[in-house]
C-alpha cells in the first residue's frame, strides 16, 4: 500500500503489550511481533520466521530473544539469529528477521517502518495532552473496516456532530465557525460556537452551572501520518478560555490494511483537578466509545463500502467548507509521501 | 457487469418500502436508497453521497428529500443537493445523486437504470396477472447466490420438475410435450402433459374431484430482462382450458450483482373465486417457498458454484430439447444487449 | 494449479464412500463426484453436469449411473450420459463428463488427474504398513488450510518435534541425527536418537520397561506426490533395531486448492501383537490427532498465512539442515512437473 514511510506510527498503548507474553499486529499490512525484553523495553520484529516462515508470534518469549514454535530458532532484540538448536548450531548469514526501532512514550509505543537509520526518537511527536505529570489519561481502541484517512477526516470535520451525534449537538452546533488553517505540516481544524447551551452532561464535564450560557470550542491539531490532539472545551460566554474548562483527548490512525485502520483513542483530565482527574479521564472515555462504536464506525464504513477498491479522489467528492483541514491533511501527506518516493 | 441497460427492471414489492423509512437496495451493482416521498410515491436515488461518499440509507428521511447522517446534506427527488447546513448554504454544482425514474405498478416498484431519457412509464410490462381487479395476489421474495440468467433458464425448462421436485411430479411429467416459440422479444415454453393423474392438493388447487383425468398445461412467458409469467392450469381430459382452472403466478428476476439475484416471485387466484381468493394466493405463495428454497436453490446455486468465474457459455453446455426456451432467451437478451453497445 | 497431473493421488479412505450414497471432494481444484457402483467399486467423475451445470452430487445414486437431479440425465460409470428422459430419448454427442480411473487399495481410494491412458493401476505405490494381513491399521482425516508441500515438509522434518510437541520430545531429541538420502525418486530422512529415555506413555508403545535407556528411530519415506510413510521405533540401547518395537504410520497429502490440503494419516500396529492390535492403531491414531489439530495446523496454517499468494522459493527460505531431505523432495516433485511441462 501506498504511504509515508520514514515517520513514526503509533503501535500499540502500552499495555497492550505485556511482559513475558508475544504480541502480533499488522501495521501498513506487514505482520510484526511486539515483545518486551529482559529490560521491560519494547521490541518489534518482523513476524515470519525466515527458515519456513512459521509466524514468530506463535512461539516463546525468552527474555531477550524469541524462540519460533516450529524448529526452535531464536532471535534477538535486532532481529538477528542468536542460536539454532540444529546439527552443528551454525546460524546461516540469512537468518533475520527485521527489527522496526520502537519508542515508549506517552503510554504508547511507537514505530519506525520505514529506512531504520533515518529513525530518531527524539523525532517521536510531542504530545502535552499525554505528558504524565499534567494529564491524567483513559484510553481505548477500536478496529476500523476503512481507510485510515477516512478516519482522519472525521475528526478534522467536526461539522458532523449534530448531524451524528444528536447527544452531543446543541442548536447552536450549526452556527459554528470553523477555520482550517496550516503551520508547515501541522494542519489546525478550529470551530468555535458562541452563545450556547449545553445538555446537562457537558455542563458537569466543563464544570457549569445548569442553564450557563458559554463561548464552546473544538480544536484539532493534525500531523503525519494521522494524529490527532482534540482540544474540546467551554467558558462562559465572553470570557477568557482560561477561565473555562477542557475535555480534550487525542486520536490517534494506523493502517492495518488499505482498508482496515488501528484506532487509539485517550479522553484527558488535567491532574489539576485533584486526585478524582484519573477517575474522570476513565469514564469519559468511556462515555465517548458508545457514541464512536454505534454513531461514527457504521459511517465510516459504509464510506469504505461504497469507495470500494476505488481511489477516493478519482471518485471526485464534492468539497464542502467544513473540508478544508482535511484537505490541507491528504494534501500534506501525499505531498510527504511524493517526496519519499521521488527520493527512490 | 454486461447487461441490458435501457430497460424497466424490478426492484421491490410495493410493500417492502414502507413510508418514512430508507430502504437500500444492490441492483446491477449499483448501490440505490428507495424511499416514498410525501406524497407516498418511491423516489431512487444513488446511495453515495456526492461529499464523503457516506451511504445516503443510514441518514434521514425528511419527506421530500434525505438528509445525510454525516454532515447533513440535504437531497432531493430529483437527486439534487437542496440544502447545505454548512457556512453560507451554498451548493456546490455538483452535490447531486442520479436519480432513478421509478414507477409503481402491480404491487411492484419499476426501476429505470438506464438513459432517464428513454425511460416511459408506459413501457413498463403489461401484467394481467398482477391486475388487482382481476387476481388476488401473493407475493415472496428470495436472494439466490447465482446469476439471474440461470434462474430465468429455471422456469423456462419446467422438464426439471420431475426430478427436482416430487411432490408436484406425476408419472406422466415426462410425457409431457413442450413447445418454444418465439413472438418478438417475447418469448414461450409451453409444456402439455395429457391424460395425467394429479396429487391431491393440485387436484383441490384446480378443482378437480379426485381420482379425475386430466390435460394439464404449463405455460411460460417470458420478457427482458427476466421476467416471466407463468400459467399453470388443468381440466378434464380432452375438455377445452376454458372449462378448466389457473394456479398461475410470476416469476421476476433482477440481477444484484454478477453472481447474486434477486426473486420475486407470486402466485395469483383470479377473485372469481370469491372472498376466499386472497387467501388461497397466499396460501399457495406459502406452499411454493418450500420448494424454491430447498429444491431449486441449492442446484441453481450448485451450478453458479461450478460455473464459477468463468462465462456460461464459453463451458459450451449440452444442449437438450427442454432450453429451447432458454436459450431463445439468452439470444434476444444478447441481441438487445449487443444493439445497446453498438449505439455507444 | 501447478502440479503433478500423471500421478496417483490419494482421493479418501475407503469408509469415506459409502454404498448408495454420492460422495464430493475437491482435489487439485477439480471438482469430483465419487461413488459405489453395482459392484462396490469406487468410480470418480467429474462433478458437473455437462448440461447446466448442476453439480452430479446432488443427485441420486442409481447403481451404476447417477442421475442429475435437475433435469435427470443419468451418467454412467464411464463418464458417459446413458440416458434422457427428454424428447426421443435421443443424448448429444458431448453429454459426458470426465471419468477419473480409481483403484482401491489399502482401505484408501486412489485417483488418477492426468492422462488416464497413462494410469496403471500397478503403480499405485506399495505401502507395506497397510497391508492388512500384516497390520491392523487406524486412520484419520483432517483438512489443513496450508498448501500440500508445507505439509509434507512438516513430516520430513522431524527436528520440529521438541518445539512443536513438548509431550513427544526429551531432552535427548537434540542429541539426534538426521540423515537425508534419495534413491531415484524417493526421498529418505532417517533420525536417529541413541541413549535416550522415553517418557512413560511411550515406553509402553514400544513395550518397554520403565526407565529403559534406548536408541530411537524416526524413519520418513515420501514419495510423489506427498505420499510419507513414518516408521518411529525404539529398541534397547546398542541392540539392533529387529529386537525393538515399532509405531509406524503414514502421512499422505492430496491438494485440495492452492491452499488448502486433504490429509489423511495413520497408525499401524503389527497383528503379530495379537488380538488387541486394532485397538492399539485405533487408540495410537486418536492420540496423535490432538497434536496434529492443536500443535501442528496453528503453525502449518500460520505459514501458509504469512507465505500468502506468494510463491515459497521466492521468498527465499534460510537453509537449516534439518531441510535437506524436505528439498529433495521438493526438487524431485519440480523435476517430475518440469518434465511433464516440457512433454505438452
Amino acid at each position: 500500500m501506498r504511504v509515508l514511510k520514514n515517520t513514526w506510527y503509533m503501535a500499540a498503548w502500552d499495555d497492550e503489550i505485556q511482559p513475558e507474553r508475544l504480541f502480533e499486529r499488522v501495521l501498513l499490512e506487514k505482520h510484526i511481533l511486539f515483545f518486551r525484553d529482559s529490560r521491560g523495553t519494547v521490541r518489534a520484529l518482523g513476524d515470519r520466521c525466515p527458515h519456513r516462515f512459521a509466524p514468530l508470534h506463535l512461539g516463546v518469549h525468552c527474555g531477550d530473544s524469541v524462540q519460533c514454535k516450529y524448529h526452535g530458532l531464536e532471535f534477538g532484540i535486532d532481529g538477528r539469529c542468536v542460536r539454532s538448536p540444529h546439527g552443528n548450531g551454525v546460524i546461516p548469514q540469512a537468518a533475520n528477521v527485521p527489527a522496526y526501532p520502537t519508542v515508549e512514550r506517552y503510554g504508547a509505543i511507537w514505530i519506525w517502518l520505514g529506512d531504520p537509520t533515518l529513525a530518531d526518537p527524539a523525532t517521536v511527536p510531542v504530545f502535552p495532552l499525554l505528558d504524565p505529570d499534567v494529564y491524567a489519561v483513559g484510553h481505548g481502541y477500536l478496529k476500523a473496516k476503512a481507510n485510515y484517512q477516512l478516519e482522519a477526516d472525521n475528526i478534522l470535520d467536526l461539522s458532523h456532530i449534530e448531524f451524528m451525534h444528536p447527544l452531543f449537538a446543541t442548536e447552536a452546533v450549526r452556527r459554528g465557525k470553523t477555520e482550517a488553517s496550516q503551520d508547515g505540516n501541522i494542519v489546525w481544524s478550529k470551530r468555535l460556537i458562541t452563545n450556547d447551551h449545553l445538555p446537562p452532561f457537558l455542563e458537569e464535564i466543563f464544570g457549569l452551572s445548569p442553564g450557563s450560557e458559554v463561548d464552546r470550542w473544538l480544536d484539532c491539531r493534525w500531523q503525519v501520518p494521522a494524529l490527532i490532539e482534540l482540544y474540546s472545551g467551554a467558558t462562559l460566554a465572553g470570557r477568557p478560555r482560561s477561565e473555562g474548562r477542557e475535555a480534550p483527548g487525542v486520536h490517534f490512525f494506523t493502517p492495518e490494511t488499505e482498508k482496515t485502520t488501528h484506532y487509539w483513542y485517550a479522553m484527558c483530565c488535567p491532574k489539576a483537578l485533584g486526585p478524582q482527574a484519573q477517575d474522570v479521564a476513565q469514564r469519559q472515555t468511556e462515555a465517548v466509545r458508545g457514541p464512536f462504536v454505534s454513531e461514527d464506525l457504521p459511517v465510516v464504513e459504509g464510506q469504505q463500502a461504497m469507495i470500494g477498491d476505488a481511489d477516493f479522489m478519482s471518485l471526485r467528492p464534492v468539497l464542502m467548507p467544513g473540508d478544508a483541514a482535511a484537505v490541507k491533511a491528504r494534501r500534506v501527506l501525499e505531498k510527504l509521501i511524493a517526496a519519499e518516493e521521488s527520493q527512490r
